[in-house]
């Protein structure tokens, strides 16, 4: 049955323009016939996921959606830097369930030694610590560091992208770093400028992720 | 005020049972003219919390619970061995937070070289494993193993002490542990007589995190 | 153009009949107009790999044969337990290249909290754990145990299948494993049903690795 | 009997300066009708510890001091950023040992996700290392640091604190910080100032260490 | 000059016995022309370490004895798998200062993936526990298992063997070490049957020791 | 025999000139009428190992040339800091093989509690990163850095030594590094005056590994 050949990427936050990027970051892992991809918001979800509290505050409606969801899907994305709710989630269905900071991690670990990751906020660097520890993969991160931007200055694409370079910069030659996994969700659109200019591996984790769960669909895992 | 010098021991599972068997464990930590301990039952909790949906299904109105009670609150404690929302709850108070398995863990790490943890179900062990990652400890746990027993059969204290104690035993003889803590909140009472038994130190996690928040609280951090 | 579409798997040890079986395991990860995946026995490789001679035996022709087959592939799978020559072939392609035991791995941490090892053979457990090491995920690992059946038991498959199942059970009950990893590229015919005795995830490690190979094709990583 | 409810913080060197700034920073840990806290000062201890040779010195005047006070004590403190004897005294009396570097780093822990320590001399760090990697917590530590001024400077208050502020913003901003710890007994009088000038938690480990000991009283472990 | 190129091997207990097996086990290092190797007891020492505080307790006689023989040693090498002072004992000394658990677990990492050490007492553990924490090489450590003998039964060789066998057994049969470590400088006899009847490599940390210190002589470092 | 008492050192690259530099270096190690130690090059081997397939490729060789010698020699040493064939050779021949990156490192243990390497090339770090996380001893490394001199530059021995004694200080003073390894076995000449300038200990890898070499000969291991 066709509907039950969709794999829901869901953004946990309540931005549609978020979710559009996401989108267009997947186009390239769609295939006429085969699986669908669709993108989803979490209606309840606030503007962005900047704390705790609000990764936290999520899990509960996402998990209900994604109740609502499994007769159709075949897979379930969570995409949002500090996977809220992915070992819930997991537990809610069936169905296989990726986390993409998991997945983008994981699949950096195949392209270099040591990852680096770039965050938007400082304060989301504990979060990931914690999940890296959780992960047990502390000894493969070369560091996490934070753009530090506002929303008006991310707003402001070239600027945005001239302090992501620096922050890369600062993780390849002072942390040792020789992959980089963009931090969240909605960086997508940098990932091609970045590898470029940095002239190393740059991991979107959404796109990790989608990808192994299209590997976890089609194995019926 | 008065009201300002409780500390909240929250509960978020809804048995009244397990609130108060709690709270006669703080007993021996109250003295007169001091700081409050006050012992609440969740009551949008589950009867009991055995998964990671019912974990983070509790941290809204666990949140919202320490929300309200902020003014009267000198510091509070999460009484679950999964410590479900310390970190948001973290953020939403100033006051200082305490979870159980955090403290009971770091507490143990003062009495003995490797701890073993006993649970109650096999089931929560990934979740432990997850966490005490994320506290980066794991190079000190000994093992965590699982008490195994149904609702039924744990109404019956002699046999669920029995049972106790051979978990312990293979802690203690198979994997090294030399300080056992005990892994939820409701086994308060088989403390005392476990750690004579087995002639080891036994953490009940709940006073341990007691005891922290009372030293936070006198030094106002 | 369509040569250049194939994802070649190879097969380091020169058992046609182990090739065969994992050709039969990737059918699933086919689809039509799609890449085709392509699996090859190495030549010179020896009848199976064993020790750390052989593995490093064949790191030349393998990585000759890569070197061939470049213009023609869209991705190389090495398919080995001990991932010979992996970091080799990255520096002889512009490719990716995909190592059997890592992306096994790795797909397991998003299955289970800690993995099991079911090794053919206990010489091979210390390479496996240098590895491992290497990798920078041992606190994930539960335990590596060997079937350590001879070649000719090995053929006997329902003496095979109950020592691996016994084997299993011993790394789900005494390890603490929650999810399992065939340490062979031979073992594919025994992952359903052992996943089905075990009732736990059982990962094909060539599968896995075939499944991120396609991943990073579409996303030209 | 009043006699045995003291706890005995013992500064192990001979400052009686140290043991004074100590005895003030525990004030606010002290209730009347409770346990008693009194600090003592090691005779036989050098001017001050700075070295392996003079850390190990002390332990056998420590001990027989321990011994000497078993009776009226309630636990003991051994108040110097080695934890000196600390294994040994534990061997040495039944009443709790708490070491500050010990009960410091640990009480840390619930305060931020990667502590960084300010010690006075950059020879005790490899000591320190040395001691956190005893304790398996090295994937906590963001960094240790030191102050590096000599006795002279020391004694120039805004001097030291100006430095002690240069050496936490580099472990905050350079090595990721979000917690510190003062890697010495004599430093608590700088602990209100550096938290505010920035503005992130400071740890002052006698204090966490006494918080500890009266938890462990009262729970008669 | 002659008496400056002796290396000295203090065992720090009293216990002439042992001072004289660990002597015997030193003759195939000995050369005609060479480095003398001179075995002394310390006369202030217990007749056996087993305790924290029998450890810390030889701290200070050894670094007297150890600045006493400064002038004529080339190096020293402490007999005790405790390491008992190791790190003072640097202090103490421009000359090289060798540990024997050190030395021992080090070489055992070039002879097997995984190490287990046959110690005598249960009560050892822990502080052999913290030791490879501080060496930051519980990676690499199997496990740690004692023969549990009294002094009496150690008196019989026979006894004592069966029972060393015996934890071989399970530290490479359950443990998965492939290469043993003695825990102890007393069991050097049993090193050479133990390794024929496990057919495994087995340290005696003693020889380990003093063949590093006569590198170092020899290098001058 | 006399030709089975040789130690023979390979120089798994073709330089000659590397060959000499380390026969000089081990001068020191020999002692007359005891064991030879013999310099070889391998002839098969490329000009230098800078990368994985270079690493790799001079196993096959390398494993030859160490059966052909098996009869005259006491025991192997690989002389190029990425170990080649390490493991393979240790199932080639009975002998003790040692490897100078795996001896430097071990070595380094000794003298100081965390350790710097540094390296020719920038390039060669992941590789070293990869080998010290499965010797499981990366919580003791401070950091890696190369001196990322070309060919050319490197015959101007004033310019790499300038070059290598910055490196050394960024590793010392930045990465915290109390002891350093040289990252190559052509470093050799370097040792004493960096040890010198930077008033610190400085390992030769090789040296360490012909010292440890020379132990298990003479204790048969």
């Amino acid at each position: 049955m066709m509907m039950s050949r969709s794999i829901f990427v869901i953004n946990p936050n309540s931005s549609e323009a978020v979710t559009q990027a996401i989108d267009r970051a997947l186009d390239c892992l769609r295939t006429p016939g085969e699986l669908e991809i669709r993108c989803l918001t979490l209606e309840e979800g606030p503007p962005g996921i900047e704390s705790q509290r609000q990764s936290d505050g999520v899990i509960r409606p996402l998990c209900n959606l994604i109740g609502r969801l499994e007769e159709q899907a075949a897979a379930f994305v969570i995409a949002c830097f500090s996977d809220p709710g992915l070992h819930s989630a997991r537990e809610e269905t069936t169905r296989p369930v990726l986390g993409i900071a998991e997945s983008g991690a994981l699949t950096a670990l195949t392209m270099g030694q040591r990852f680096g990751v770039i965050s938007i906020l400082a304060g989301s660097i504990p979060r990931h610590m914690r999940y890296f520890g959780a992960m047990g993969i502390l000894d493969r991160l070369a560091g996490d560091r934070a753009v530090g931007l506002g929303v008006a200055e991310l707003a402001d694409h070239d600027k945005t992208f001239a302090r992501m370079v620096e922050v890369a910069k600062s993780l390849r030659d002072g942390d040792g770093a020789n992959v980089l996994v963009l931090g969240c969700a909605g960086m997508a659109d940098y990932r091609t400028p970045l590898a470029k200019e940095l002239k190393m591996p740059v991991v979107d984790p959404t796109q990790s992720a989608v990808a192994m769960a299209i590997g976890r669909v089609r194995l019926s895992w």
